[in-house]
């Protein structure tokens, strides 16, 4: 063990899959974190990210009740061994996550806990900004997932009933947000503390409620990619596949070396008898 | 003519077209610019847009020296009719503008000619992103395309050598610029005189110009698309050929319904005899 691992005491790092959205979208009876691509449920490609990174120790599931029948039998299924939980979230986003974060909170998770807010609805989110999420948490207590524009960004204001730029940013400054967004236990649950008792808060992202409630807490950038998209209408299914058949090929190709190598390695073992 | 057409002199419209990148990251020998989607050059494509709307009087396009012989053919070759001149830009986008900006200015165009200044590699835009601008102008000095982002923007500042949030902008108010990007041709001329007396600028975007050095000129949103996507890498050129597929098809749908109406008038004709 080197001393920076002895320094620090294993945290429970805990994904909580944001899956309680209504898709309305996608139309009421087609709740878009159920739609498959790929094969698979959008919310099974979000659940199994965390499942298979050895480093999340749990993982607690927020559903709408339209959902809740189908997301637990999904998860029965499939043995998703960390699910710890399956809770009913609220109307807004916000309210999913507060839901979430008191659930925690009823369950003792101490305040040092590392926890990952991930929407369910981007399915295609990649190990490396898992990992570098949890790694942020070692140096900041707050960080997002957030993948470089490649557009130049406007910041506009309204000018009678037309839209018009405000200002326009230096480009390497502008990032798009994705998620996972992750937070040390404490400092979440305080921005959500704060920002409870303004009647004026309706953030879309739990990144801004630290941002607007806690301005002395930076929040760290972690690497995403555009493959880590958001699927919000039916128009992003294409795109989808296309990703996800990539993802699967290249899963595909990993499995096979992986069984050809056991092969070899039974061979040269048979061989050496 | 009702009075409001009355009152407006019609006015050039000139579309400036650069074409002038060299397209590195597709490699030195592989400019984007030049590069087939849907059977037919990116730079076609956006000529095209241009030549295909009634509104647009003059077509200007800069290229390099590297792809002029090709682009001059591909014009000959096609017979766009409007474009009037080929020059050449200059190593960054800004030193492209500027040299059209020259030329129009000793062919003697008029200050309040509309100049729809459009990024080759975008060629997918819509008539109605072309017809917005040229609107735009009737109302205002400036106006770019725009697509409202439906992530949320981080601005970011550099913390040691990490990257942290800085603000995040409401939604509503971001846009992800596109182009064309249009001008009263007084206006953009200032813009880039104040902008050149200027050692520290490096714009990428002309819209930034106004904004920076006259800041009282308002620069109004037109709506632009997703499909008005900017091809940089060759991972673009998938999605680019998906989205030239479908307006082929959408093209040779309407070219057929034309087709059958003209049949249909005929066969008519033909029977009132």
């Amino acid at each position: 063990m080197t001393e920076r691992e002895a320094q620090q005491t294993p945290v429970p790092v805990v994904a909580v899959v944001l899956a309680a959205g209504f898709g309305t979208r996608f139309g009421p009876d087609n709740p878009k974190q159920l739609v498959s691509v790929g094969g698979k449920p959008i919310v099974c490609w979000s659940i199994e990210a965390f499942e298979r990174c050895e480093r999340v120790t749990d993982i607690v599931v927020v559903v709408n009740e339209k959902v809740r029948g189908t997301v637990e039998e999904l998860i029965e299924q499939a043995g998703y061994a960390k699910v710890r939980v399956v809770i009913d979230g609220g109307a807004e986003r916000v309210d999913s996550t507060a839901a979430a974060l008191s659930m925690l909170a009823e369950a003792g998770i101490p305040d040092d806990a590392k926890i990952l807010i991930h929407d369910a609805v981007r399915p295609f989110v990649a190990q490396s900004a898992i990992d570098g999420s949890i790694d942020a948490l070692d140096e900041f207590q707050a960080a997002t997932v957030a993948f470089a524009s490649t557009d130049t960004v406007l910041l506009t204001e309204d000018l009678g009933d037309r839209k018009v730029v405000r200002s326009v940013p230096d480009r390497p400054n502008t990032f798009r947000a994705q998620t996972p967004q992750s937070f040390r236990f404490a400092t979440i649950r305080r921005a959500y503390e704060l920002a409870s008792a303004d009647p004026d808060f309706h953030p879309t992202d739990d990144t801004r409620v630290v941002v607007d409630y806690m301005p002395d807490v930076p929040v760290a950038i972690v690497s995403g990619a555009e493959t880590n998209m958001k699927i919000t209408t039916m128009e992003d299914i294409p795109v989808a596949e296309r990703i996800a058949a990539d993802l699967t090929h290249h899963m595909t190709k990993e499995e096979a070396r992986a069984r050809m190598h056991a092969l070899l390695s039974g061979a040269a073992a048979q061989m050496a008898r």
